[in-house]
């Protein structure tokens, strides 16, 4: 369904930061009980950050980590999530995946929420870096990058969601995902065309222009 | 689809309040083009305003308004749903429903985002209130009441959603964000399930174990 | 004193917004319980606002205003500092003293608390401008404007704050505010400076190597 | 001075949480730049820490720690003061001063700012235990333990600061904040008037009302 007035493209700014989302080993291996199949969305990312480092922008990944002062931050999220509690802060569990391991001067952040701007330095890394617009990768879809996503909206940044770098358990929940994310909060394009409009951005080219 | 460790119960704790988001004249007059259709949902929350106010729990409407400093702060947003700017401060459109209109000592917010929480002082509220949950009421079910709820549970409130009291313009999109919800941020009821667990915490019987 | 290892200078950006903090008529007017002596402030701030203007850098004012939500929100406060409630919302205490009156395009945003940045909209606005830093005028030194630069300087914006342009009803707390902003927090220059930054930053200049 | 209107009483409420602000070994050691002298601070927070454990109440403690990630976020704080950088993540300058070291269950919070609730998941915390006021102590009075305070009132919190808890390496800072803060944002009591609020709300007897 489309709606009038909505589905607007707000397309990338001048400077967006590569924003990798919950790509630790406990979302990506199978012996883990939040697996996601995420190996198409680890080949996106691959594709993803060499782009962002050819360009130069800035890059932040997620992972999700519990200790003590998380497990009182997040006692309902628990609650209702208790396979959470998998993801004990010091395990292996919440290391990056290393197919995408962070390079020097990238910084990894850890979160206890579904957004990655709730509770963490996010925002005071992007406005340090100068940047106006995120692209949200990692998973879930329908879980942590959705929360990503329109927090980063909220903060007034432009979204751009590459469909083949998100992924969920639930292929109807990635759809429904996406689709709202589309309508109302971020531009969902394939991987190829977020590409073509960081290199634009890297090159000093207006790419907020060129999807409208 | 159920997935192990997820689709936990929180439950309603000893002090709720009530969010009614975004049940403005914008959003249930036919004339607007942000119109969804509400009048269930006006019903529902009728009866769940009896109970709360019965109860004397906190609770908060909010609407949503663009004056010069919101369409700065919300300037991506409305290049994604252009239709925001409908909502003109001062205008009839932003005034909540009348058939649901705050009574004195009811507090009114107005927000630019989609999470209630998002640059109000509604975190501020619940904690003079000295709440430790909340019931997210209103529309929609994919937009302002989901990134609401989802940031109800990030402030580390249980959350519930009376299935009910949300709308939403798309049928597919409410329901695929009910699930979502309830999988992970919210225990999604019926409004009578809700008005039980509210009576109960009024009458400072734990509501939280019951529910689990 | 001085201490090693402090004092550092951190200039301005090349994208200054300027926040012009409670100069509203329930601060600047005799008759009000909360007024503090504010006669050369406005001047400063009349000279800032020309170098602003001209350089069309972005402009936002406050005004701390309460109602029913507002008296909710920040209950506590009100506890500590009863002569808040004077500035009851729609009454003329809480209009931006006339003598700097805002023009269109420029932002007004109703507060509740000490830091311009909490529970509003402030943040999503500088990052929708691009703002790289935040020239902190109004009052009080030792209340809001203090806050403001602390928060301004938390969120990764470079601060200054020009001397004559901000007051306080007392001469102490103003003078000890001033060392603990220039200290940790904000560079404090004059006026005269603080124009002479804007300039160069309006003029595409790199401001920041300047001050070093 | 006093004004009318002002230094108005806030008490502490019925369930507070004592928050021991960066009484980390850095800022401890007379080896670091950072040194503050604590020692009476020290033992003020033991004996704090002994009534709040008596009544089972929460206790939250920060330090200061810079990764890749704080160092980004907090480009622009490193600027001003370029010896936070001592801080560094993983070193023994991070660790909670032995003399007061955290027993099981309670939280450690890394902070890259001057506030507490700044960048971390602390408003979720008090939230999840149902907290309706702070104690803050620690260092420094200037520093982080105001903004910790200001913050504090600004979530709607009680705020207690008791005089021989917190401490400054610049004298005449300490009691020019403690006078801010007794001012507008914080109960400054004596460690005794403290114990014996904390006593009397972990009787379950209305401390608010005491202290008016």
């Amino acid at each position: 369904m489309r709606f009038e007035g909505f589905h607007g493209r707000a397309g990338l700014g001048e400077k967006p930061a590569l924003l990798v989302v919950d790509v630790n080993v406990g979302f990506t291996d199978p012996a883990s009980p939040l697996v996601c199949e995420l190996d198409g969305v680890v080949t996106a990312i691959q594709e993803l950050l060499r782009g962002f480092r050819a360009a130069e922008f800035p890059i932040v990944f997620t992972t999700v980590a519990f200790d003590e002062a998380a497990r009182q931050a997040a006692s309902v999220f628990i609650d209702k999530v208790p396979a959470l509690l998998t993801l004990e802060a010091g395990s292996r569990w919440i290391e990056i995946d290393p197919r995408i391991a962070p390079l020097s001067g990238e910084s990894v952040l850890v979160k206890n929420f579904a957004s990655a701007f709730f509770g963490t330095p996010l925002p005071s890394i992007l406005t340090g870096h100068g940047c106006d617009s995120v692209v949200v990768t990692g998973a879930s879809t329908s879980g942590c990058v959705r929360a990503t996503a329109v927090d980063a909206l909220q903060h007034n940044y432009r979204v751009v969601v590459p469909r083949e770098a998100v992924g969920d358990r639930n292929p109807a929940a990635h759809e429904a995902n996406l689709y709202d994310l589309d309508t109302k909060y971020a531009d969902v394009l394939s991987v190829e065309e977020t590409l073509a409009l960081v290199e634009r951005a890297g090159a000093g080219s207006p790419a907020r222009a060129e999807v409208a």
